[in-house]
């Protein structure tokens, strides 16, 4: 009885401070993420910048940054250059937010609690915002590329490219399609694993490389990552769909059982919800002995790994 | 008599000259185009692929795209490094178009004579289409930035630089927000000239600077080149305005009157259409002295310019 209430004890000591980290890195990335809103231009429209800010600032757990960010930290000491590539990333996942709840895509009226851009902004300034976004995270990243040299530059380079393949046409953008294309089609678990892959791991998997990659880690580590970085992807999506089926809607902020409504195949579709929760503790335990072997001893990757793999169910 | 038959013959020739560089250059940067689009990745849903290309080649004259490199030209022998950037703006172009087309947007029907993005492929792929262009620009402009170095490389970076920051928040962007927002209103010079600018003239500008920068040409040319593109980029709205309203249907290739039906006001609004030619002579003579004080003789673009500030009408 006794080891029993330690070990409850030890488990919501963790749990206090995984959250502790992530509201603390939550703030620091929202910090960046201001400074970077206040550089945009006086030309630029006060209506455009609401609504970016709008979006930005919605509530975001900013789980991609802080990989990115905690990522670096982990190989290197400085992290100022990767600010630039956690902020980017950011505002690309934020850009594919407000394009995927367009009526024309998900038709989404919430998200995070709070009415969809568009439904506050309308159709056409939350197109131009999301294009806005994804254009300025270009913008940001390389702007940060001009003043940097030799091997620096070159490592940053290699990360922002990590990036943009992941975001672009071959990456993110190849999974939106897909899941167009298979809404209301009795998709199998192949086609389902190629969706979730694109459209939500790539930016995880860049997340997670770019961090690594601008602080110059050996071919070896980044390949043993990628490993990590796929069963944290597919484990994110599959507690995704378990939340939108039992989740607390308040806690998540959008309306459950969109999937079902946007007739959308899922995994606890085809497994149902106990297999599926089995196969996220097996992605957790296959992702943790991946950082193992790359040699990875940061408790906070450790502990944001776990967090990942099971979020509040 | 003699004399006039002369000029006359002259104007032919030149004419001619003009027509068959633009086509010439056109088709090369067809193939570089085509050779982009062909190293798209597996992955690409044929669909997205084939809305991307639909969209791509319906014609448009490249002008962006050769403006850039004859720029990059008139500076440098190697254009090697110009042919991403001049590549990349066209792709970023025709994603401004796809979104501009949008029903959200301007709700067009028509564009360069065939049917827009979104009336073949539907709303949401376009939405997806643009933003694939918006990616795929950066992405290809990044990756060529890797394998260069020293000063070559940082100019170049300082070339995307000028294009992130023209298609930017601060860029185009603002100028199609500015754009929707003075739909139907009584708009002023000083309002219309501020959406221009920021609409078309940011695009047009980036061409110029970045071929220029790229081959590492001095700050006092460039300011010298920024005065022109301005010229240049003002010319080549009131000719679109002008065509909107005289042109002919066949060669524009899309609704005429698109304006009035967009109840958006344009300079043919403001000063009438004989003015509006007054003004673009006056803009297009202010151009080829700035030309002409940056030390350009080059023949291509002193033609180019004259085209740009007279298409057709």
């Amino acid at each position: 009885m006794l080891n029993a209430t330690l070990t409850l004890t030890k488990i919501g000591v963790k749990q206090q401070m995984i959250n502790e980290f992530l509201q603390k890195n939550m703030e620091s990335v929202n910090n960046y993420l201001h400074d970077y809103m206040d550089q945009l231009e006086d030309c630029v429209p006060l209506k455009l910048k609401e609504a970016m800010e709008y979006s930005l600032f919605a509530g975001g757990k900013r789980l991609r940054p802080i990989l990115l960010l905690e990522m670096s930290k982990t190989f290197g000491n400085n992290i100022e250059d990767s600010i630039p590539l956690a902020c980017g990333i950011e505002m690309i996942h934020t850009y594919s937010l407000i394009h995927d709840d367009l009526p024309a895509m998900d038709n989404d009226d919430y998200r995070r609690g709070k009415l969809t851009n568009h439904k506050v902004y309308g159709e056409d300034i939350a197109i131009l915002a999301g294009d806005a976004f994804l254009n300025y995270a270009f913008e940001i990243m390389i702007d940060h590329s001009i003043n940097l040299s030799g091997n620096k530059q070159k490592d940053y380079l290699r990360a922002v490219k990590e990036i943009t393949k992941a975001s672009g046409v071959g990456g993110m953008i190849t999974g939106q399609v897909a899941d167009i294309m298979n809404i209301g089609c009795d998709v199998d678990v192949a086609t389902l694993e190629f969706i979730n892959y694109y459209k939500t791991g790539q930016l995880i998997n860049a997340s997670v490389l770019a961090g690594a990659t601008v602080q110059g880690v050996s071919n070896e580590v980044i390949e043993e990552l990628t490993n990590y970085s796929k069963k944290i992807g597919l484990a994110f999506q599959i507690v995704d769909d378990i939340l939108d089926v039992v989740g607390d809607q308040k806690k998540i902020g959008k309306n459950l059982h969109s999937d079902e409504k946007n007739n959308k195949r899922t995994y606890v579709d085809i497994y149902g919800t106990q297999r599926c929760k089995i196969i996220v503790g097996d992605l957790r335990k296959e992702a943790l002995e991946h950082l193992n072997v790359s040699g990875i001893e940061n408790n906070n990757i450790i502990e944001l790994t776990k967090f990942i793999c099971g979020r509040d169910y």
